[in-house]
């Protein structure tokens, strides 16, 4: 067991499920409570997993990052579009030879956190987990639930294995978390986005779940040409994924229990939707390094619309 | 005054406009009535127009095409996604040397009606007109009004100035009916289908009014993206378009009272959407002449998405 510290950074459906998991493997780990706060200083966190339920009736929770100690692996589990806070936060967190993990969906968010940090070491991790906060500190993990980690360089240079990502790898298998680790961040966020940027965008504008959609014949090939424009994408910024994996992402979802895009339960709830890191940053990535992507332009297009006017009414509301 | 008698087939706001138009010139028109038919018979029509308010309280009003007489000219007025009853209803009303006058959008749908006529000749109008019908025999004309007439030839082959068209101009100018005569209707189609292509989609899948939609810079600019397809399409076709009339349609919604487009209200009614004349006869059309057009095979896509479950929840309701 190592003696590293965690702070997670957002106690949420991600935050909440990982760090709960570190902490009933020992680790000492500090939470920053959002919303709720009242609830899991209470109460600690309540995790129902289909791989068995546990709680945690004690953790130590914080409303400010001013109150908590600096430690050796900084978790971010905000939703990308939050992260305009980060800049008042991690400086409080991090110590000379931090990890940052940043735990969060899309692309080209690791070039914004780089900016806020100074000597400290940046991952990326890539969470395959299907979990959704249901009340304050309680979290329900429905499915899967491994993290891919890579560590990121300026540019998104390739990193090979780093001592940063093996420190991590121990620390998470010891949680019981299933770890893979990626030499090339770009390549892992790429081969993510096959999946979110179709099925993330797709729900939110026909509003439908993974089932409604996969059993449409033409939404199935519109999938598929979206997939395409992904790989296209990551090919013109030097990163060869299969096209195998088109057919194999397809077969996944048609056989997923039908779920609700996280994308979707955002919109539902009138929250800003993810859509620059998980559509409008690979669409621009893909279209400076030379790509025709207008499948994925008129997504965002589209979701931008849905999403002003959607947080227009939440303000309104 | 011509002697020239008209049945109009599908008494709505089409329909019932333009044919109120020509009867109160003093023509002899039949209406065929689906929905609706007692009222009409009783009270006529009632044309509430922004050119002045007109009634014809006792019109020639059908529940039957069997019943009807054969006339000179037969305009059909319904919806494309109700073409498949044409079959029984035509033969019926045409003479030999009919002029059948297909009041519909979209593109394709000429060559499935000219296989039900035999001797007749065959007219494509393209109406300019905001109308709803509002109840039963009662029209609401809000805007524009001018129709356009090309005649139709085998594989949309350009036509020229016929005979036809010289007397449908002179029976509708007669009427009030301002009228633009194509030498080539394909071309005259396409032209339409600037607009309705990317307004009557987009207000469909964003849920949008017109103002709304012109409103946003992304939709603005993903309407233009889909705009230059439709150019590409019809390029693919053998027609050239201006480039210019691009910007003057994108300068003419923004202008425009805000309007519901007819593809969402036929949505918000739970009546089937005109996605195949509108969006897939025109796909199909410029893919098979080599046009690349991703655009708009995702909007058919969407729209097919959508449709489908609006109708099946009617089915349901």
């Amino acid at each position: 067991m190592s003696e590293r510290s965690y702070a997670i950074v957002g106690t949420g459906a991600i935050g909440g499920y990982y760090g709960a998991c570190l902490q009933r493997a020992g680790f000492d780990v500090h939470f920053l409570v959002h919303s709720g706060y009242e609830q899991i200083r209470e109460r600690g966190l309540v995790i129902e997993s289909y791989q068995g339920d546990f709680s945690l009736p004690q953790v130590k929770a914080y409303q400010e990052a001013t109150e908590m100690p600096m430690c050796d692996v900084v978790v971010v589990a905000l939703k990308t579009t939050q992260n305009q806070i980060l800049p008042k936060i991690l400086p409080w967190l991090v110590k000379e030879n931090s990890i940052v993990l940043l735990m969060q969906n899309g692309l080209g968010i690791e070039p914004e956190i780089a900016q806020i940090l100074t000597s400290q070491t940046l991952v990326g991790g890539l969470c395959f987990i299907c979990s959704n906060k249901v009340a304050p500190g309680q979290i329900c993990h429905l499915d899967y639930g491994a993290i891919k980690l890579g560590e990121y360089a300026p540019r998104y240079q390739p990193r090979g294995s780093t001592e940063a990502l093996r420190q991590l790898a121990v620390d998470f298998s010891a949680a019981g978390i299933e770890v893979m680790l990626s030499q090339d961040l770009l390549q892992a966020r790429w081969e993510k986005l096959i999946w979110n940027i179709p099925f993330n965008s797709l729900s939110v504008i026909l509003n439908a779940r993974t089932d409604q959609m996969m059993a449409n014949t033409g939404v199935r090939l519109l999938s598929q040409e979206i997939m395409q424009e992904v790989l296209a994408a990551a090919k013109a910024t030097g990163r060869s994924i299969p096209q195998s994996n088109i057919q194999r992402y397809l077969e996944h979802t048609l056989k997923m229990k039908p779920y609700q895009t996280s994308m979707k339960i955002d919109y539902e709830r009138q929250r800003p939707l993810e859509v620059e890191a998980i559509v409008g940053n690979p669409l621009r990535m893909g279209t400076s390094a030379g790509a025709d992507l207008p499948h994925i332009r008129m997504l965002y297009h589209q979701l931008k619309f849905l999403d002003a006017r959607n947080c227009s009414g939440a303000a309104a509301a």
